[in-house]
């Protein structure tokens, strides 16, 4: 257009950058580091792997700066090869909040589907597809696990970290040793040693955690034990362009044949055009347990027999035995080379604790990721599991940091409940991870068929009931501080049904997405799209079919919950609203004025796309009230008029500032 | 996974990358910068708006290097202020297909909505709300428009771009003057003077691209005149966090009231948190013509007395002239500053030639964007047409330069039909645009009521007729070298309707989008994901119900495309096959090799989610063939068994390499 007049602001200018999560508000004194003989931190994070990146990208989001906190990693640069590739439908909401999940979205593999093959009875056939069943089959927001390379996971968080973070991740720097001393300086009481470059530094830190992997040395220093067993099945894991005539290479298969177990996954598409398939195979070699692994369990084992026993696995060894076992058709890697292969033993062990306190009981010192648990990867689960341990941390050790956490009670038992939750809903998880991975593992490495051992109906089976959880999407935390669950009989919960799995709110279980259309401007939205992981906690308000009447219990909720609001630090509680099929058309002034004030555009209709109050087991009649924790997850739930349970739960969770 | 053996191959380092696009074969000779006097390139852009940024990407991601393509601007930055904000969904189709549009879907405001706001009959009302309708009414990808500053998008592009070029744009540098001369070197005939921070260079191209908006020195240079009429009305936009009690504040509106005109542009959340809007304002003041424009014009113009009455506008006029217009709703910029602010005056005027040509016929020079036309603002169509003329030259570009078009024939009359056909296409859009641009800005600058002038029925039915236009996906190109769409009579043509804007196949007009379901994974698609803007042409094989049938037409339609492709330079074709529901589930071996050989993963079943026959105007009994252009426009349709067609066209379009 021929402008001929213009004038602009100078605030334009941030304008072409894209947005950065407002950090979360500091009521605790600001962190300047003094200049002392030692370097310290408000928190160190050892190991840039996908726990660690992923909690260090949170942290830096939520505000703190290169100053208080601290990334180091051995390696020189993210992983260029090989581990862990699969992105579960969870993870995908998570990174989705985070505003992450395009390059995933864009060009990783989608798998939509699992197709079983199992012998035939037709020898000619020797093996046959009997089911194709969805590879998700919980409600989520991504239909499809994606399947893509840790490598570039790794490189979509620290690229997103460094909007955050001028230093990023500090690499070639090597953890020595980690321990707590409180006499010399009881606020920094976490003693770091590490070495970049053979040199050697210490710094003191409030708080470290141990993203370090399966061989975590801070696990080690602290004195924590991995405790499990090992089995005896070992893996070959190979990826490869394939050349094949097997029908089914672009979907993942679980392939049990006469001669052997493989399971195929299907993979991106790469710079050649040309698309990747990783091929898991059962390897019939007895080999003890790693030397590794040893350490944390018993200690009679021959390691020079094992290395001798090991070294028997080749890669020749591994295409062959996957040859073998999809016979009749043909399978081999294209032009004759692999990417990339290992192989691994199924073992799966958990740490007994996530976290070490200092003298006076403050969680100090915590682990996460591979460090804490270790387990076979052909459930898709490792790199998932660690990221959401991250996340589940992040925020309560920062609202530990930054004083928005409540003041420790006299009577309460520990001084850091927020932060001892993490341990109480992770290790939980850590647990059912590696009981299902045993469980899957022994089915997939047996032999199965019509005349011996486990049938193909039950291992179809045992892949639909660990759907929920190899999704993510059924994790459930249990009661503590931030779950509250009790004391509501079934008579007077808003909330009827019990398929949690399918929406119905529950406390402990991320909130279900779902469809809404925006009362501002008619755009649809998803709710997902109001949580994202800024972490700030939110309250949902399910109105109920009265809200356009005057003294409504929908109102008088709406005004409770305002001035509750305002009892809370600025910014930390947001407020969404949905209201159900109301009689009428109606305006802004039609509704209570705080809706507007507070929730503009977060004021949804919840019937006009997807039926949220059926979804959600709530009667839109009766409402509702939940509390969305900063991860998603649902906190609290409440009748509509219970303001009350909804205080009584953010107070648990969040400092007030009333008495200021 | 405690992995105990691990090998890889260094090619797994190039992964950790988003995937770059394939560059387009090069028949032509390698382009060697001769060491001589001058600087030469293949092409120079001037100009790094939103249409010189869109044709420097694409013409990079086609495989001009650095050496052979030179973009310049005589802007220090991408813009910061003030401009274009409308992303029409047409645009967002292609920036989708360029792997560029997920800030836009993420962070941009999507306006669902239009709202019509008119005088009341109810006199304390003044102005009442008379329809909501949709913004988008034409089926798209995208079923909203986007509004975010044009700066972010100039931003989007140039991030873009440096995943390709090193250089980027050359910034601080304007154009002098452009002339054409063959006489000292017929190769690289046209010369370009430019000053870079005040130092004079001269360098030489094959071609030069003029996107230096709509005072192009390059238009100027080359004598190419705009036609057309200035209007006397004057309009001031302002962008602003507004402070308001109008209700549809969130809405694209159209506010016609007795005291005057404004349109409401909702706009992206900024860095506070804050949601943007943008008012356009008519303005009761009579202007003359800006100078600038008038260059081209007539020239009896008093420059002092223009520029004396356009200083009476004032952003204190503005925001009154809004006010009043808006009452008796309030609005006032929070915190009384506003972002930006301009005014410009309504005129309509096109450039007769898009393109100069050499003595020998051949196409030298393009303007492309604001350099051909200039509008009114309104209708959010400026940056998306300049864009979209960019997007239709750069292929077309890159087919010439590369020699992957035909080699002219003797009896054409032009040495490059290819490049011609940017003018025959995109000369007709800018008609179209100031035709429907003159007829909405005089709509809309009228008066409305019940008692005078047009009635809100008649402008609501002249958005609505618009819409096909203004969302960018009804344009139709007329035939030409690159549209074949004579001799089909109806009776033998494959394609049944005239509904093209829902998506009824016809040539000139772009392929909407289907949701498909993959043969080999079970993976649902967008079609629009099988043809990413890499430059390619792509036959679309919509196969007949016979495809499971020996010798069906089916068969032996796709076994000709399997040899006629064979004709054409490696990687230029692609093939892409859908097929109708079918009587039995059927394998890779049941349909012909040639599909999986070319087309496994683009294989789909185009009933399972969207009836893609039925939108594409097809019977599932008699199939059909089309080819869609390396910009996502239908070449041409064929029966399904006319193969000879398909030749044809494309041999119009690509040189074959038989002959070789």
């Amino acid at each position: 257009m021929p402008v001929f007049t213009e004038h602009s602001s100078s605030s334009r200018n941030l304008r072409v950058l894209p947005s950065l999560a407002s950090p979360l508000p500091r009521l605790s004194p600001p962190f300047e580091p003094q200049n002392g003989v030692d370097e310290k931190y408000e928190v160190v994070v050892v190991g840039a792997g996908p726990a660690g990146l992923m909690l260090n990208l949170l942290l830096s989001r939520y505000g703190l700066s290169d100053t208080s906190l601290l990334c180091i990693d051995s390696k020189p640069s993210t992983l260029k090869s090989g581990q862990a590739d699969g992105v579960q439908p969870r993870t995908l909401e998570v990174f989705k909040t985070l505003g992450i999940s395009d390059e995933i979205e864009n060009e990783a593999c989608h798998m939509w589907q699992f197709a079983f093959w199992n012998p035939s009875e037709n020898k000619h056939k020797i093996i046959e597809r009997t089911a194709v069943v969805p590879e998700v089959l919980a409600p989520s927001r991504f239909s499809y696990e994606a399947t893509i390379h840790q490598g570039r996971i790794e490189r979509i968080m620290e690229t997103d970290l460094l909007r955050y973070s001028e230093r990023g991740v500090l690499r070639n720097t090597r953890l020595v040793d980690v321990r707590i001393d409180e006499e010399s300086d009881a606020e920094f009481p976490v003693v770091v040693t590490m070495n970049t470059n053979g040199e050697e530094k210490v710094v003191r830190t409030k708080h470290l955690v141990g993203a370090d992997g399966a061989h975590s040395i801070v696990r080690q220093c602290m004195g924590l034990r991995l405790e499990g067993e090992s089995l005896d099945h070992i893996w070959g894991v190979i990826d490869l362009v394939a050349d094949t005539d097997f029908p089914d290479i672009r979907r993942r298969c679980a392939i049990h044949s006469p001669a052997g177990s493989v399971m195929v996954i299907p993979r991106e598409r790469i710079s050649t055009g040309e698309y990747l398939t990783r091929l898991y195979v059962h390897v019939p070699e007895t080999v003890v347990p790693d030397s590794d692994q040893v350490l944390d369990g018993n200690g009679d084992i021959k390691a020079e027999d094992a290395r001798q026993r090991r070294s028997r696995i080749t890669q020749e060894g591994i295409l062959q035995q996957a040859a073998d076992a999809m016979k009749p058709y043909y399978i081999r890697p294209k032009d004759g080379v692999v990417d990339w292969w290992a192989a691994y033993q199924i073992g799966q062990r958990v740490s007994t604790q996530f976290i070490v306190n200092d003298s006076k009981g403050v969680a100090r010192v915590f682990i996460v990721g591979d460090a804490c648990h270790t387990h076979s990867p052909k459930a898709g689960q490792g790199m998932n599991v660690s990221m959401m341990d991250s996340y589940n941390l992040a925020w309560k050790l920062m609202y530990h940091i930054n004083g928005l956490a409540p003041e420790p009670s006299s009577t309460a038992g520990t001084p850091t409940p927020l932060l001892d939750s993490y341990q109480t809903e992770r290790h939980k998880i850590a647990q059912e991870l590696i009981d299902f991975d045993r469980t899957f593992s022994t089915m997939f490495s047996g032999k199965m068929g019509a005349t011996e051992g486990l049938t193909q109906e039950e291992f179809q089976q045992a892949f639909k009931l660990g759907n929920g959880f190899t999704s993510g999407c059924g994790v459930e935390y249990p009661e503590s501080t931030v779950v509250l669950r009790d004391d509501l009989e079934d008579s007077s919960s808003p909330v009827k049904g019990t398929d949690n799995l399918s929406g119905i709110l529950r406390p402990g279980r991320r909130l279900l997405d779902v469809r809404l259309l925006r009362h501002a401007d008619g755009a649809h939205r998803h709710i997902h799209d109001d949580i994202p992981s800024t972490g700030r906690f939110r309250i949902l308000c399910l109105a109920s079919t009265d809200l356009l009447d005057r003294q409504s219990v929908s109102g008088q909720a709406l005004d409770s919950l305002d001035h509750l609001m305002a009892e809370f630090p600025a910014s930390v509680l947001e407020l969404i609203v949905l209201h159900p099929k109301l009689h009428r058309q109606f305006e802004w002034d039609d509704v209570p004025a705080c809706i507007k004030q507070r929730a503009e555009m977060r004021f949804h209709d919840g019937s006009a796309l997807d039926d949220a109050y059926s979804i959600y087991g709530v009667d839109p009649a009766g409402g509702a009230l939940a509390v969305i924790r900063p991860d998603g997850y649902v906190g609290v739930v409440a009748r509509l008029g219970d303001v009350a349970r909804v205080e009584d739960y953010l107070k648990r969770c969040i400092r007030t500032i009333s008495r200021e």
